[in-house]
């Protein structure tokens, strides 16, 4: 039987979290967990009953894959500081550090690249997650995409100019419309309402879109052009500058793909799939 | 037996659409259904075997109850029209028109408004949509409750200045964030990507807060307040001012409130729930 390949995890926080967890899943060899902190690096070790540590100069030198999944602050100067065999495979899964970070360090090199939000609270089912590989080889790249596709049913090869606009594309996608969410919460406390009553049309705002374009599912005073609603809104926000800021240019935004719409301007998307009807 | 209510459905359109099917799913007493073009009258009509029309004057005037689902700019000139009998129960499905649109025309009237987005096309269990029910008196909202109940699981009661402020917070919800799915599927098409690659993280950014709150739930650069990011993503947008815009304000809006986190100034609410660990 070929030996597995000894893998080695730089970080213990929200990614490196769920891909222990899938890499143990797979019936991967994962040796170690690094992180800054001993206490995350403990726990995380302790979860997974992998070995830990906090040094730097106690990250086993032998590994064959090292994955970092550290902040891209603080990537540069780890891949710097660390020892690692000459034949090693380096790997990072952030969305904006090219993959050219390790070419000082490696002839082996790449990126794996999940387009998710990770929380450490929150179950994922890891082989739904899209991964992105990138190799710095033809063969260092099929040999990042069959790791990958031991992890997930979900894998595209994309380069690192793509994936820094998969990654802005992401932060419209996930951090902002969290972010909307919690505005709404505020909105509805401050007329003694819960964040609970919104929950089943957000829930329905994210399933329209897994089958219907963006574009199709859009409702509301904005795309139906209902100006006497939108100044009542945009006089309820007076208070605050911020909110009315929002409001306001988001509106705009889709009053303008709704006209590019209806002037056929904005071409649909082929993968419209036609829903069952009601009854 | 009680003889049922005989129900006028004024409208056929999104919302009337999933309206009629829950009221014949519940077996209530459909008459007819009303919309001010014929081709949409009919459609409805045909799908669920209820008479139709698009004259005013054909409106049945000894319906028990009429619910009219139309938009917010042509209501008070339907109400205004369309002859009742005095003992009629005028109901409408509006976000942000007042229960009193009704006064001057009957002595029963209220509101029943679906908190969530309709859309022809997509099929919804209507039990799982919360309501927002409001009565004239304390007998008309409990008759309205009733009904009410017969088609949901989820019931509020909450007045005309509550139901605005809640339309508000679901603009924010639903409407923004959809847009946002729009905008991130157009940054995707210019590097040559599909929008498909960002449905996984769509679909777990809103079921994140299906349990967690919206707080607790952010991840990204504006919240890791990772400086040199957003300034590469703002320069990525710099061709397009709107969008720059919209990362500037609404990144900044997630560092504030992580702000107020930290210095405890945000207090979190109350129903967090701790979500089971990975393993």
């Amino acid at each position: 039987m070929e030996q597995q390949d000894k893998i080695i995890l730089i970080g213990a926080g929200n990614v490196a979290h769920h891909l222990a967890g899938a890499l143990l899943k797979a019936g991967e060899n994962l040796c170690q967990i690094y992180s800054r902190t001993l206490d995350t690096a403990r726990q995380l070790g302790m979860k997974t009953g992998i070995s830990y540590t906090a040094e730097l100069n106690e990250i086993y030198p032998d590994g064959d894959i090292y994955i970092f999944c550290v902040s891209d602050d603080v990537l540069p100067s780890i891949v710097k500081t660390i020892r690692v065999s000459e034949n090693a495979l380096l790997l990072h899964t952030s969305g904006s550090q090219p993959m050219d970070v390790f070419k000082s360090y490696s002839k082996y090199y790449g990126v794996i690249y999940p387009i998710q939000t990770f929380s450490k609270k929150r179950e994922l089912d890891f082989r739904e997650i899209p991964l992105c590989v990138e190799g710095n080889t033809v063969s260092v790249k099929e040999r990042i995409k069959e790791l990958a596709e031991r992890l997930s049913d979900k894998i595209y090869e994309i380069n690192s100019a793509q994936r820094k606009g998969l990654h802005l594309a992401a932060v419209f996608a996930n951090n902002f419309p969290n972010y909307l969410y919690q505005v709404a919460g505020k909105l509805l406390e401050n007329k003694g309402l819960s964040f609970a009553m919104l929950r089943p049309l957000i829930f329905e705002t994210a399933h329209k879109v897994m089958l219907l374009n963006p574009e199709e599912a859009q409702t509301g005073p904005a795309k139906r052009g209902d100006e006497s609603i939108m100044n009542m809104h945009k006089s309820m926000l007076k208070g605050d500058k911020d909110l009315l800021k929002i409001y306001t240019i988001l509106s705009e935004g889709i009053k303008e793909m709704q006209n590019k719409e209806e002037t056929g301007e904005q071409k649909l998307s082929q993968d419209i799939i036609d829903m069952p009807t009601l009854w």
